[in-house]
């Protein structure tokens, strides 16, 4: 499976109002906090792939704890990489488990996110206030075959111009990379 | 959390018979399939550790995948080792994502067990059949600290000589050693 997402900073506000002028299925709140590891035996940062603990609390649900692995970038023109993930029943265990085998947490990342489906649930659209980043949209869809990833990522286009906002504008750097860069300017 | 626990060579029929002579709770019947990983960055032979993922087969109640971290033997007298588990909802996911880490699995174990309780659910009597290895009866129980493993031991021995076991006849070999010694004598 493959996920094609785009992503650009666009302020909330400005986003909900183009959205209510869409046909959405509006899908809830959730805030996320994920945590990223360090490999002990490869560098994530230059093979390029990312390995992940996020609890998710939504309102009235409870929380929920994945593990998530992302592959390296398969296609260079949006954010499109593998990504292999299962639901954990217990999130401290899973992480106690991670640094006896040497994985050690590097960095937490913490964001509400707004959610909404269109075209029948084809794609996401993303609305996202990140802790020390900033707010942004991703519109993402999912693809069982490479051969079909350009039409996908055509389709992610179309819907960032109905939202008014520009594909060019998109940013290819994770919310991980972008605190660290954050963080990296702070500390100046 | 510590596990302490001693296995010994011993046929089913005797141990079922002994058991009946016994108060205790069966717990029914499982099929364990037993996935053992080496690691891309250590020698689990040489550190001592396991990572495996574990898939149980119940009648009745359906399958369930665990991933077990265990760590070194912190006590020679008897198989104690930490052990951290987690309940994990895709056992083909939980695989891809290891494999994608370079985790590789080594070996596969598969066994029926059959378990009672005893003393109000303080000891776990465990009869197995593994499959290329043989019967074999497991005693075992769980303390919070290190300083209560030595009277854990001494309960768990008189289990066994209830049992009309001897402790004397304890294997500290795993399953998984058991099977790879037995792989080797057969490939001779």
């Amino acid at each position: 499976m493959y996920e094609v997402e785009v992503k650009v900073p666009a302020g909330r506000d400005r986003i909900r109002s183009r959205l209510e002028t869409l046909e959405t299925t509006p899908l809830g709140t959730v805030v996320q906090v994920d945590t990223y590891y360090d490999a002990p035996h490869r560098t994530f940062a230059e093979t390029d792939e990312a390995l992940r603990i996020r609890s998710e609390r939504r309102p009235e649900v409870g929380a929920e704890t994945r593990l998530t692995y992302k592959g390296p970038l398969v296609d260079d023109e949006s954010k499109t990489r593998e990504e292999i993930e299962t639901t954990i029943a217990d999130d401290d265990r899973i992480d106690a488990i991670l640094r006896n085998l040497g994985f050690e947490p590097a960095a937490t990342v913490r964001k509400e996110r707004e959610r909404f489906t269109l075209e029948d649930g084809e794609y996401t659209v993303t609305v996202d206030d990140v802790d020390g980043v900033g707010e942004y949209v991703e519109v993402e869809t999912e693809v069982e075959a490479k051969a079909a990833l350009e039409s996908a990522r055509n389709g992610v286009y179309e819907i960032l111009e109905r939202l008014e906002l520009d594909p060019d504008d998109q940013i290819r750097t994770s919310y991980l990379g972008l605190l660290l860069e954050a963080e990296g300017d702070s500390s100046r």
